[in-house]
């Protein structure tokens, strides 16, 4: 560990110089799902492919069928410092409704807000201002020690906001030039103004839909109630038998590859669990409803669910009919953690539904997609390390949480470049991502800057 | 009880003169449901009035709101002769499609068909025929003995296929004078070709719909799942709870006043049962899914039930959404027997759901009917009787079944003028009523009329 106080001096004497930087890349008009922007998304290409190569990148804009990439390499300061590849997008969301913002989105400004310095514009948080923070940080490095502590490869690309079409294929045809120790992924957020997070964790998914039929036509209650098989009452019945009383998942081997959470690691959700019930609050609940004795931040970043997306069946319309259904189906998702299996989870689910439907009645299965979780491991070095330099910079100390949503790039980088990817990001849930007067604080950005400094110190 | 043999015998050889009037009876288009038929309707009630004053009926039209009522009284032979208040419709369904038809709807005739003589038309079997099974009876009586053996009413309503709108109306107003100890209601089938049936017992109903709302709105699965309240899972989590492992309701009180059917009509029940698995393999099952432990027979006509009619929540459209719905709602009907009470099940129900949902979350309810069961109590003096008559006649002996379906006017008979019904009828199940080429059995009409006369007889 080299002493970072120059590099950090370089990153706040130049702050105004960097932001002129961002803001530059800013006004780039990068949308990427309007085709009327297919130029400015190559200019945005190309300037960060000028910005990186006058910072000594071996850099170059890639082409696809759709919007380039641009990709860098930069050796690190020594033959066996560790490589990581950092990963970002150009491209920005539309602007629309233009009407309700109140600065122009592509000429960006600081402005106060709420007490706090702000940067304006569209891709200001979402990505332009993240990815600029690892730029300037390698920036500052190489003006205070005219090298890099890691081996750095960038991949920026254009196609983020409308469905990545051209990524995996560009990850296939260039794995070996891509491949690295681990990802840096910089498109997620700040756990709160004073806490730094790293996203380790995104649950996996296995999706069914599951639709039992019974009678050969719809029956009427009264002439067949209480004689002929009703499929609502079947589905009801399978569905509701999924949870015990305590709210674990019932399906034999259910649990099987599913670890509990070290004792540090929930420490650390538990000194955040003062945000509990805001989570829910915020959507009118209070009542955690999954497994007993487990804290909502574990329920939703560490624990396995079954949940019921949907569910039909028989007479849904206005007033009463008096039938019994032929049929009835619900989608069924299970989200899961650490080594759980997709496969051998709809195995037992189609078992257990199975063993319940009445031999004179029948069931179909379809499936809707599969995923294994992904995990970086809590005791990874690389985690270890992240997390120590992020806590340096932040008032309050790093936190590594889950992330209920999938990020595709992550699952792509782990299955076809055999990497796992630490998600670092310094937005905040007010930023306004994809809606109109987007903004980024300037102290995401300023100590963005000087966070990648120290996670990129720590991890060399 | 009189000697018979002579009634009987005047049955048979009138049945060329009863059937030339059921004839002229039919050819009458009274068809409710449309206006261009509004005459017709109105000759069909005179037709009836005249043939009832000639048997010595004091008949009369009566005027309401729609088509007319018939209504005709008659003594009984002796002073404390039985009052009974005989039932039936003279209007008919519509014709179309007309081309469906092999003759003509309203010109009757008899045909052979499968080796069985039947009478075709419109209305011969739904209700004319039906109805005039009970006029060529008393008819027959009075020619032999010069009077009737009970003290005999006659309701022939006009509006039965177009919802009896002016019904209720007009039993309220004329409550005094159609009050009898007893309703025969002429408009059921029978068992079987062999097998007469006495419908003594119709199912009643309570109506609920049931909306368990969560969150504020809907959420993403992956975000919320395993934290957030999911109003499916709980909904069907309370469903499932309705019935316990051998098939009862489990909702508290649900069973009081529902008393075991006495062993003879169970016997004479399993008697039939050989048509059991007929009634579940017609729509594509086989096996009971009520308690168990009780025939089929026994659980549509004489248990109650809890049937989910109908449930809806979450995404339910093509592929997969991971969606936390905001509320979920399933309709439910309880049936009825004995002297369940509609209020108390309905209470009993809410307070069920409401137990079960969490403190966090909401539940609406929407009323959706409620109606108590009809049952003449299976000792009922009346019963025992028609069933002696009845079994005289044909092949084998009577059965005494339940009804899944309601019929309004039977509650209406017991709400509106204190009295029981007893549904006897000699349609087949095969007699295509409402729809073309609707036909009556030859010996449907002659023993029909034969066991009017047995059954007058019986009560007397």
């Amino acid at each position: 560990m080299t002493d970072l106080a120059p590099v950090l001096d370089s990153a706040d004497t130049n702050l105004e110089a960097s932001l002129g930087r961002l803001f530059e890349l800013i006004r780039i008009r990068s949308v990427s799902t309007d085709p009327a922007f297919k130029a400015e998304c190559r200019k945005a290409a190309e300037w960060l492919v000028r910005e990186l190569t006058a910072l000594g990148f071996d850099a170059s804009v890639r082409d696809t069928p759709g919007h380039p990439m641009v990709v860098a390499h930069h050796d690190g300061a020594t033959p066996d410092a560790p490589h990581v590849l950092f990963y970002g997008h150009y491209d920005v969301q539309p602007v629309d409704p233009i009407e309700l913002w109140e600065t122009d989105p592509f000429e960006p400004s600081l402005k106060e807000e709420a007490g706090r310095k702000v940067i304006t514009g569209r891709g200001t948080s979402d990505d332009k201002g993240q990815l600029m923070t690892f730029v300037e940080a390698c920036r500052a490095y190489k003006q205070v020690n005219g090298n890099l502590p890691c081996r750095v490869t960038i991949l920026f690309e254009g196609e983020e906001e409308s469905g990545s079409p051209s990524l995996k294929p560009f990850l296939t045809a260039n794995a070996e030039e891509l491949k690295a120790d681990c990802a840096l992924v910089c498109d997620t957020g700040m756990w709160d103004r004073e806490t730094p997070a790293i996203s380790s964790s995104l649950r996996g998914l296995v999706g069914e839909e599951v639709t039992v039929i019974a009678a050969s036509r719809d029956l009427h209650s009264g002439m067949y109630g209480g004689a002929a098989a009703n499929p609502i009452r079947i589905l009801t019945s399978i569905l509701a038998g999924l949870h015990d009383e305590t709210g674990r998942v019932t399906l034999p081997g259910f649990y099987d590859g599913v670890e509990e959470t070290p004792d540090d690691v929930k420490a650390s959700w538990a000194r955040l669990a003062g945000n509990d019930k805001d989570f829910l609050g915020d959507v009118g609940l209070s009542l955690p409803s999954g497994e007993k004795g487990r804290s909502i931040l574990e329920l939703i970043w560490a624990r396995p669910t079954a949940e019921i997306n949907g569910i039909v069946g028989g007479y849904t319309g206005e007033g009463f009919k008096t039938v019994i259904a032929a049929k009835a189906s619900a989608k069924i998702s299970f989200r899961l953690v650490g080594q759980q299996d997709p496969a051998a989870i709809r195995e037992s689910f189609r078992a257990y539904v199975q063993s319940k439907i009445p031999a004179d009645c029948k069931v179909e299965f379809h499936e809707h997609g599969g995923s294994p979780a992904i995990h970086l491991p809590y005791d990874s070095a690389l985690l270890q390390k992240a997390k120590e330099g992020l806590s340096r910079e932040w008032p309050k100390p790093a936190v590594v949480i889950g992330m209920g949503g999938s990020i595709p790039i992550v699952g792509d980088f782990q299955k076809m470049l055999g990497m796992e990817s630490l998600l670092i990001g310094y937005a905040q849930s007010d930023d306004r991502i994809h809606s109109p007067n987007e903004k980024y604080d300037l102290v995401s950005y300023h100590k963005g800057i000087r966070s990648w400094i120290r996670v990129l110190d720590a991890l060399a």
